[in-house]
């Protein structure tokens, strides 16, 4: 996101890229072309680029915006502490929450992420993978303090991340379930299901 | 499924599907073009008719390869007989078995399914559908049985496939891992997450 931008300039480009993650989710993005864009945004193409610099930079920054929201979230559990298995709860509703109120972003995020080139690819890859790490680290912290059983945390985290991140293609705002109503028996299996001596 | 062909014609027919999925896979659906379908499967357009109708019958064959194998493996647990639990396993062994084995084709079937359209999307949903509730099914036994605690059928089959499904972003042939590898101890943590009494 470059700086030295406007408050009001900060404000139409992030309007920008959510009308553009609802477009990317209906259309497909390589089925996109700026004009689309364009119409859906309500503006003309020079007054568009004055926003975002090429398609590929609107992708990023939805990729972006999940990840924010996720590592604000994963932030506030680390801040709360508790057990382990309080903070994969934790991690549990914070995950679906951005799903819950993300749809048309994470629905991109989990599609449109090999479009990605160069650095772009590269700063996502880092990002989702700092996300696993914190996962990890709660589990690793689990199995320390005797709480989990000795389960592998990478391969753990891989069925966690699963379990939750596939909730996007039926939890949707409006619908009959909210994040908390998933996030609650989700976190109950899993970790029974990781209990050490269960 | 056309009846009546050859088998020669089936197999190239079947040959064409398998190369389109990795090139849906690799390009997008929407992005490929009848002349990349040509071009891919070494055909003119003319001969590429004489085995698919449209690159939308192309897609949907894809989904039915994919469900085709996903029922063949749900068929064998059923017969196999076993616990609940046992079913289970084996039901996550079968699964991760065709997601390892077809990773072109469930790729493009988790991707673009939004692209079926008419009484193709209605096949998919219904095929779909009859899966989970082969999932649903097993769990609801357990519950009677007292082998699983009283969970919500639905919302433990969603959290059954995504665990499951999620894989196909990492779980690839030649990998580090084999499907048995993880679907043991995905099977350790569901089961146990799910038991009654733990």
């Amino acid at each position: 996101m470059p700086t030295g931008r406007s408050a009001k300039w900060q404000a139409r480009h992030d309007a920008i890229v959510d009308t553009s993650a609802r477009v990317f989710a209906q259309r497909g993005y390589h089925a996109t072309g700026i004009t689309e864009l364009c119409t859906a945004n309500d503006l003309g193409k020079g007054a568009l680029y004055h926003y975002i610099g090429s398609k590929e930079e609107v992708l990023a920054a939805i990729h972006d915006r999940v990840m924010d929201e996720v590592m604000v979230g994963a932030d506030r559990v680390l801040a709360a502490g508790g057990t382990p298995s309080a903070q994969l709860a934790m991690l549990g509703d914070e995950l679906l929450d951005v799903i819950h109120r993300y749809p048309d972003h994470v629905w991109v995020f989990l599609h449109e992420f090999p479009a990605l080139t160069g650095e772009r690819a590269d700063k996502f890859r880092v990002r989702r993978r700092e996300y696993e790490r914190r996962v990890e680290a709660v589990l690793q912290a689990g199995i320390a303090a005797g709480e989990f059983r000795d389960v592998d945390p990478r391969l753990t985290a891989m069925a966690w991340l699963g379990m939750h991140n596939y909730t996007y293609l039926w939890l949707k705002p409006g619908g009959r379930l909210s994040a908390r109503d998933v996030a609650k028996p989700f976190a109950d299996i899993f970790i029974q299901g990781i209990r050490n001596g269960a």
